[in-house]
């Protein structure tokens, strides 16, 4: 049903890469033809679950006709994206210049070929220092377009190539896209002025072979054919988002006259179609770091130009450059000042800025997907329903869910509330133990667990829990963060009070409650630091680096003199990380607890 | 039947396009099912001819299974296809180099990306100076190769870019092609010294879809899949022989580094996939007469490392790369004295040095299809049987085919020879009128004809003569090419006698008779020339072009200053034309003849 429903074009939930773990991709199937329950279906859903209907979409296959429901939480593409990052003012100095050109039909007198007639309305604005060239593309369109329009319009060049055309008196517009794992955000802005026209999102498409990345590189590793569903499938997605974009700004798909792409390294690797099975295993090589600029032609973008596509550098295997324009669009590598930054997630990438020192220290620690809702029990993705945030009240626990439906699970956010409500009220201990005979606290099927929404409130009619399983969880991804940004401050010796601002990039570093985080020890109590939440950060360098050429140079020197530290190879890092998973002094009450050494 | 023809892989001679106008697709059905003759077939053979199965394979359709006999006569890939075009010592200066990496695998602790890697080796041989950069699929071949074969192998270069790998100790090699209307020759050179590997050629597979030009063209312009199939048709060829001519030399695919190709300007833009409406009809307006650079891959060119194609110039829509490239091949733009250069076909192209002026000029004439043997009643291709020398000897006329087979008609050089001899015999007056009473003139079907070849003694039992309207085609053809010399000198203001060299580029110009083109006016005597017959100069330029950029800077210097002179628009041309086709008077014996004025 899985593959059914990825040719019908459904972007499941499919955590597991679709191999029966995960349980996200169940459906209901109803009418004669229900299948029987497989053994992976038998481990992953209650007796009830089975008996009315509900399946496994990755499991389950149809021998006749049936009808199949699939939840909102099953299907992907309902979740949040967010896009806003912000704006750092810049100065726009973009890699395609507009040029116009008026000039008259050949005649007998003067059979001047088509392209050099070009090259003589450009010269004259130029003073004909520059030897132009063109692409075959970009010459055989320019013969139609005379032939169709005349002698006057728009010419598009990128340093002495020509590399498109659109009608007089239209500007070249540029596409930033975002590649990440859970979604594909993408920005329309004017080359000449850096204005954003448009900007929209889509879940990645690439999410129906598998929600994590690691699913995603060992399927493409099975063999070419593979790569290239996976890079087609991103491709596609990218190519739908300029369509949406073009089309919401009103401008033609002629006008967009360069692209600027970010994404972690696998990300950019399956786009690129470079070899990512070097990512798979230690030492974890990519295939390059480097910038890479490729003809939009060459990689499945389907634009009526031969535009360049830009794919910023990246730091390493797991230091992409999503993260490189994360530091762009905060400055993190020109601050006067001692930064931190921080993109929480699956993969969660540290950035430590010591200017005074030259330094620029990285780290990536895999987080695991807790912060995505990942192996909670009643985890799930931003979506409709997801309760975000959790407050005490007078009255007992408040939830707020998205959209204000009835709850039916925890997304990253909330999660990270329960666990800091938890703490907070004493129902665990510094080892996260749920504590009998706190309120909230009952023996569940698989041992303690708190109740944190009865069913008669939910949206599914059934209790929403945290176990101690998912505070476990927690205690492991928050442990692996604080554990990098303590070994990255231990290695270039800085003082927590050194450090003057905190950067939290990314979806969930925007959403997440800075006081919760702080309070459960994922993000360092920094005294001195000014904390920003800065949002799609990514997306915000892609759209820098999209619009100026020296925001491109600078984001080739971070990618150049970033240090990346391999946290599993520092002396006290493991010791950092058990001490982690513990839960930090309360500041507030002054409750006991272990503090973080 | 043609197309069948042309699905199964033969190349059936179609000179009209396969429009049932030219005859020259007959073949010989046999069985059950010999289909009934079109009109068209009765308009083209005779009706012994018909009744004895011969049919047009462009106008029959069998509805049953037959057998089909295809003469050698119609079938073009039997042709005769000239290679050599001699060689001029030229400075090897490639635009490719090769660079011997051999660097370790990475480690846990050097973790550099497989390009990165790379480039270190790159950098530390050549000074770390370079902005090194490779194209995605460069990248990804790298990855696999580095997998499969470890970290000591060659890499290829191209300005501050990686083009691609080889096995360690194997040299860069290049392929040079000559795109004709007839034939594509090709050649393999050793980039480092410039050795040629290997050479061959096949006839242009565009031959299906019309003989001339201008048929091709025709078609191309019908519809953007029409340009494809013959871009498709004519990358195919160079595929299969670069495949050829890498097999012939032992040698890699990956070692082919670089292309360089010369063609006309129709068969250029053909391959490069640009319009050449423009080619068709005043004011003759090429898409582009610059040199054009484009990865083999982007035009369907099948080679494992990602190489460029380097096209050369051309000078205007009938003056095209080829001619270029025979410039270049004979030095004829840096020459010190007065030279001629002309390359004869059914385009003839005609360029003059004066060196002392600095002036380059050229200009082409439409000669027509006689001189390939087009249009002449027993004309026919360069292929075995046809007749190409006539000499009168004291026992009567003495004829030389090629392969010495009984002759079946006569190709271009034979053409001349015949007619020169109908004047020399005073079998023709200066006008080209047979004159009765001489021997071997008789009265045919169609007005006075010439027996050359008695049926006794040739090879389909039927006699070959030169007819009326022969002599009238071979005097329009001429007409052309001479009335276009005449005219580049008068532009000029250059005396016969100032000329010291004329060079005859091509395959035509280096079989036919040089004393028998210049008794029938075709060829100016210049009392002072050298005469060389260069064989294929365009080829030799594409392979000086292909080793050196020098060469590729010459080319583009001679495509830029070159002067193109439009024949038609010259004063004197018309009145030039009329009196070039009569025959001059004869220099041996001192009969009487219209000079040239």
């Amino acid at each position: 049903m899985l593959e059914a429903g990825r040719e019908a074009g459904l972007v499941l939930a499919a955590n597991c890469g679709g191999n029966g773990l995960c349980g996200r991709c169940r459906v209901t199937v109803y009418g004669r033809n229900v299948p029987e329950p497989t053994a992976a279906e038998v481990r992953a859903l209650h007796r009830e679950e089975i008996e009315a209907g509900q399946r496994l979409a990755c499991r389950a296959r149809l021998h006749g006709d049936a009808g199949v429901h699939i939840p909102p939480t099953t299907l992907s593409n309902q979740q949040r994206l967010q896009l806003d990052g912000g704006t750092q003012p810049i100065g726009v100095d973009a890699c395609v210049r507009r040029h116009s050109i008026e000039t008259f039909a050949p005649t007998l007198e003067d059979t001047t070929a088509d392209f050099e007639r070009v090259v003589q309305a450009l010269d004259s604005g130029s003073g004909g220092k520059t030897r132009w060239q063109a692409s075959a593309g970009v010459i055989r369109a320019l013969a139609r377009r005379v032939r169709a329009t005349g002698w006057r319009f728009t010419a598009f060049t990128r340093g002495d190539e020509v590399v498109g055309f659109t009608a007089a008196g239209r500007r070249p517009l540029g596409v930033a896209v975002d590649i990440g794992c859970t979604k594909i955000a993408a920005y329309l802005l004017d080359l000449e002025n850096g204005d954003q026209l448009a900007a929209c999102a889509i879940a990645n498409p690439q999410i129906s072979y598998g929600e994590d990345l690691i699913s995603r590189l060992v399927f493409a590793r099975k063999g070419s054919a593979q790569a290239q569903a996976l890079a087609r499938c991103v491709r596609g997605g990218v190519n739908q988002l300029i369509s949406t974009l073009v089309e919401n700004a009103k401008a033609g798909p002629d006008q967009v006259a360069d692209l600027c792409i970010v994404g972690n390294t696998a990300m950019t690797h399956l786009f690129l179609g470079l070899p990512a099975d070097g990512l798979l295993a230690a030492p974890y090589i990519a295939a390059t770091t480097a910038a890479v600029d490729t003809r939009a032609r060459n990689i499945g973008i389907e634009l009526p130009n031969d535009v360049f596509v830009h794919v910023l550098p990246c730091i390493g295997a797991f230091v992409g450059a999503d993260h490189v324009a994360m530091i762009l669009a905060n400055g993190l590598h020109r601050c006067s000042h001692v930064s931190l930054g921080i993109d929480i997630g699956t993969n969660t990438e540290i950035v430590l800025s010591r200017p005074e020192h030259g330094l620029l220290l990285t780290a990536s620690c895999p987080a695991g997907p807790a912060f995505e809702g990942g192996h909670i029990r009643h985890g799930m993705r931003a979506m409709s329903g997801a309760i975000e945030k959790i407050r005490q009240t007078a009255d007992g626990l408040a939830v707020k869910t998205i959209d204000d439906l009835p709850p039916v699970g925890l997304c990253g956010s909330g999660v990270i509330d329960a666990v800091a409500l938890l703490w907070q009220t004493g129902a665990i201990n510094y080892r996260g133990h749920l504590q009998s005979g706190q309120a909230g606290v009952r023996e569940g099927g698989n041992g303690k667990e708190f109740l944190l929404v009865e069913a008669k409130n939910t949206g599914h009619g059934k209790d929403i829990v945290i176990s101690q399983q998912d505070i476990g969880e927690v205690q492991l991804a928050k442990a692996a963060v604080a554990a990098g940004i303590r070994t990255l401050l231990a290695f270039s010796n800085t003082q927590d009070e050194e450090v003057q601002e905190l950067v939290l990039a990314g979806a969930f570093g925007s959403y997440l409650d800075v006081e919760s985080s702080t309070s459960i020890g994922l993000l360092p109590r920094l005294p001195n630091a000014t904390r920003l939440q800065a949002g799609n950060a990514a997306g915000t360098g892609a759209k820098m680096a999209l619009v100026s050429s020296t925001m491109r140079d600078q984001a080739a020197q971070i990618a150049q003199h970033a240090v990346r530290i391999e946290l599993k190879q520092q002396k006290n890092f493991n010791r950092e990380l058990v001490l982690a998973t513990r839960f930090p002094a309360q500041q507030q009450n002054g409750r006991p607890g272990a503090g973080q050494a």
